[in-house]
């Protein structure tokens, strides 16, 4: 599908990441760190089961602990080779109850209710230090590991539209539930490990709402088109827009289209390292603006994709943030006219000292399908 | 795929609810609930979408306030046409700076850094007090729609798994990985919205992996093969394990079998109205600790299944409470021999007053496929 990742094995990679996670820890003066946030744990070791708690101590991998449950022991020996695993259902209470001093937890992660049974197991004299977002600031900049993967799985999301419209799944009378189907299984059997979230397919009327669930409404001609959706690879998670008109495109259709690929091109122009964050948003939001349709793009700009298909940083107006070189964002304006229909043009793609580049591929321009 | 259900329309149940949870509100002496999990909020209203907050005041309805993005505007009219519906991206804050008086929050599920933020955002006045797990109770306990929701989730799961047997699509030399995604696809071609979880599909070997990920090891004779999976619709989850062999079963192979489905007919037959949640657990158990492999049982006997694969109740060694009518739970003992093999029986069912009906029907007798 794509090169294969000239990056080094995983057992050097999460080695590498919790010791960047230890220099904020020293920076914040605190003995360890105690995560519970799953996608978090899965960045700093490989881990992919659905319970476990990891504790970083300061000092280094010797001190620090892996938990996990007994349904995940043969596969936390394999995927986490490289920590002392304990094994208990309670994972994060088992921790740190093992731990001590000044232990920093994912303030935004920890629920209040668990922060008080954390608080109850403790050993006398822990101070619990709330730390938001310390991995996921990590998570926001890419190594070229995971830059690979997010490039398989955009790989994976193009190719299977491009099959869906060469096989001629794209036509009237084909409900918008299944065209996404038909899109959804195209993408696992190429390897996909699942949809990075559920397939927008907004057909005519539908495409006007920014996050719709496909229906049984028939395709027709006329119709514009809005697909919305992702292929997943490694875990990293793609995130592609396209509008499709089924039929002639009538006037207002093709003048709204243009307008969104003119806003994009300015987002993607302006998506470079050392740009603020709000200033991507506003170089794609002034385009529309402009055009009078500013009340009509009621979303931000765009979104981190990685682990998670939004993640750090976000584009919008109100962010705060820079762009730095590594971080994959998209770049997804839209316009939507309630009644008669919108559109959304969306890429994923990699911020570069030189620019942004798009990671998905298939043609911004106005498509034409035959209905 | 099975009767309509009969149940009251959307609009009577959703209010319904809603005052259901307002008499465990006036116990709790409290004047409103900000409620934030999304799912609650689904059961509560029939909101979809993936960012709302909804404040219950305990005088009605009237008083009552549901909050969404730009997003979801169109969605929330559609789904919430009841309920006053403000529209805010911070979506909990909004509605908890336009509250006030004693206002419960959802503990276990507002983290502790959205804690600072609601307290700071909350008028001056504003009491907020934790109340863990309310809804959840409220929703153990199945209506009419929801058991059929979940009856129709079911009949896909068997329906699917008996039409991939039918095909031949289990047969030496395919791989875990293509196994799965034939079952994944035909949920999804008889109405399954979606998966719902990863299918476990484990051979061999691997099916002593209580959690098994399926990968590219081709199935092959004498293997025993374990498949957990299910299907979604209208948001309720079904889940069903079964455990075959590919030819002629050792007599290992037969015996486990058998010993796991006796533990699990036992479980069943104690699932009843009244019974402890400990109690249930504890019958399955006694089976498989009586015959020596206890230490190889090491998850709990089940669990709730509804709009959340895995919710209350939990039926294990340590659980609290009791099971009531209208519950509906796993039974799934196991018993996994590292190395060698694993098997496990589960069915999703309804707690009656008469005991235990279980809505997944596909066979429990250990089926030998021709490999």
């Amino acid at each position: 599908m794509s090169a294969a990742p000239q990056s080094p094995s995983p057992s050097r990679r999460h080695p590498e990441r919790r010791d960047a996670l230890r220099a904020l820890l020293r920076d914040r003066q605190v003995d360890a760190m105690l995560v519970t946030d799953l996608l978090n744990i899965r960045y700093l070791t490989g881990f992919t089961g659905s319970n476990a708690a990891l504790l970083i101590a300061t000092t280094g991998d010797r001190d620090s602990r892996f938990c996990t449950d007994f349904r995940y022991v043969e596969q936390a020996a394999a995927e986490v080779p490289d920590l002392r695993t304990v094994v208990d259902r309670a994972s994060d209470l088992a921790l740190v109850a093992a731990g001590g001093g000044r232990t920093a937890f994912e303030s935004h992660v920890v629920t209040v209710e668990q922060h008080a049974a954390l608080a109850a197991a403790a050993p006398p004299g822990t101070e619990l230090v709330g730390l938001a977002g310390a991995v996921e600031r990590l998570r926001a900049t890419k190594d070229p590991s995971e830059i690979a993967a997010l490039q398989q799985a955009c790989a994976i999301a193009d190719e299977a539209l491009a099959g869906l419209i060469e096989a001629g799944g794209i036509r009237a009378g084909r409900t918008e539930r299944e065209v996404a189907l038909d899109l959804d299984e195209r993408m696992r059997r190429l390897g996909s490990q699942d949809v990075s979230f559920p397939t927008i397919l907004a057909a005519g009327e539908h495409s006007a709402i920014p996050h719709h669930q496909p229906t049984d409404r028939p395709l027709a001609r006329g119709d514009l088109l809005k697909i919305d959706f992702g292929a997943v690879v490694d875990g990293y998670h793609s995130d592609m827009t396209r509008t499709f008109v089924l039929g002639p495109a009538a006037g207002w259709q093709a003048e709204l289209h243009a307008l969104v690929a003119a806003a994009q091109q300015a987002g993607r122009d302006a998506a470079t390292a050392g740009a603020t964050c709000r200033s991507v948003d506003a170089a794609a939001r002034e385009v529309i603006t402009a055009a009078g349709f500013g009340e009509r793009f009621g979303h931000g700009l765009g979104h981190g994709v990685g682990l998670q298909v939004h993640e750090a940083p976000s584009l919008a107006a109100t962010a705060a943030g820079r762009m730095t070189a590594d971080m994959t964002v998209t770049v997804e304006p839209g316009v939507y006219l309630p009644g008669r229909g919108g559109v959304r043009i969306e890429d994923s793609g990699v911020v570069g000292p030189d620019g942004y580049r798009p990671l998905t591929l298939a043609p911004r321009d106005l498509v034409v399908l035959q209905p």
